[in-house]
């Protein structure tokens, strides 16, 4: 009983055994005003495939997750948010200690400059929304004091590889998973696929359902973690 | 068996038995790019509920659903939106011969005036969304040939009374139920409270489930639209 409850909170047998692992998830929303948000399509099934993966590969996983529909993986610590600064406020008091993170959450750029207090009503026919950028999460552990080891995702409608490792290199970034998304691919669905990207390696981890798929990758992240160690 | 199916299909006893009922239900999605877009806090909860009370209560039920995560109450059948465009087309095709109009939706009130056909990069630091009036679908409805039964909702964060009547006057309604919202309140909840406004009248419904208040909507929606009928 003891030793099922050690288990289940600390992780158990497996590559990343006694690793402490972040993975955030889902969209976040940005407020216009009580009512209305700025958001986007991710379901959060990626993230929390990755979670659940990387939990039996016997981690202690933190999940940060932003609004979605989802049951919390056995074994994984959940923290609920809803924007991005939340989110990085969430993962910034969770990296601590942790070996790796994972950034899974597809987190809003902009943020509304002002949010209204009151529901705005429609009096005007045009209404300009002045955005600011968001917080940038994995920027932000990237330049942190404790930087553990950082996988990054790119979800892109076109120039998929240009687009990932700018993104790899321009974070300083361990590794990158990146996939092609937009009306049918992705977003939503239990299917994915990826190529996944790392200093000087690159690896296909073909259409499989999310569980699978997330498996792989946490496997994949397991040795490149290990390979690092090593150097 | 065959009598069940029909049951099913065209609806039993009850207040409205022999009335097609349209519901309108959940958010609606305006797309910024591929990846991103403009919603609100709408659950869905409370329109599928209604629908299925009004199904309960023997009409026949077609609901236009925006993006929620609720199965399709039994008996009823699902119109699958995203858009307040979309939401518009689908209640004009399904209200033609409608004895009564729920408008329980959020529809989105304004839409992006040009929507990217990429994922924008966020290379600017700042950035300005042009938004446009999204098409209101129960004014439509209302201004339409064959106006059945108009029933709106309007979900408030103050002056709530105030703001109702106005929509029910304006908009040429039956009846509005009325509900304040804002942190904690209504949103995603599971109970909720609601006023409902008519022409000469006007009835508390008091906090309690969205199952059972919807129950008592329904009821007195029955009961105004047949006092509409003898006059």
């Amino acid at each position: 009983q003891i030793a099922a409850e050690v288990f289940t909170t600390r992780g158990g047998a497996g590559p990343l055994q006694g690793l402490k692992v972040v993975v955030t998830a889902g969209p976040t929303r940005e407020k216009i005003d009580p009512v209305r948000f700025i958001s986007n399509r991710s379901s959060g099934k990626m993230g929390y495939a990755v979670a659940e993966a990387a939990r039996e590969a016997g981690a202690h996983v933190v999940l940060v997750s932003g609004p979605v529909q989802i049951p919390t993986p056995r074994g994984v610590e959940r923290v609920d948010v809803e924007s991005a600064e939340q989110m990085l406020s969430a993962v910034q008091s969770n990296v601590v200690g942790a070996d790796i993170f994972i950034a899974a959450a597809a987190v809003s750029d902009y943020r509304c400059r002002e949010i209204a207090c009151e529901k705005i009503k429609k009096t005007s026919d045009t209404l300009n929304l002045a955005l600011a950028r968001a917080p940038d999460v994995l920027a932000t552990v990237s330049r942190g004091e404790h930087k553990p080891f950082l996988v990054g995702f790119a979800a892109e409608t076109e120039h998929v590889e240009r687009n990932a490792l700018t993104k790899l290199i321009n974070k300083n970034l361990d590794m990158i998973a990146a996939n092609k998304v937009g009306d049918g691919l992705a977003f939503d669905k239990d299917d994915n696929a990826l190529t996944v990207y790392w200093q000087d390696g690159k690896r296909e981890l073909s259409l499989t359902s999310k569980a699978a798929l997330a498996r792989q990758l946490v496997e994949l992240i397991a040795e490149r973690y290990r390979a690092r160690g090593q150097t």
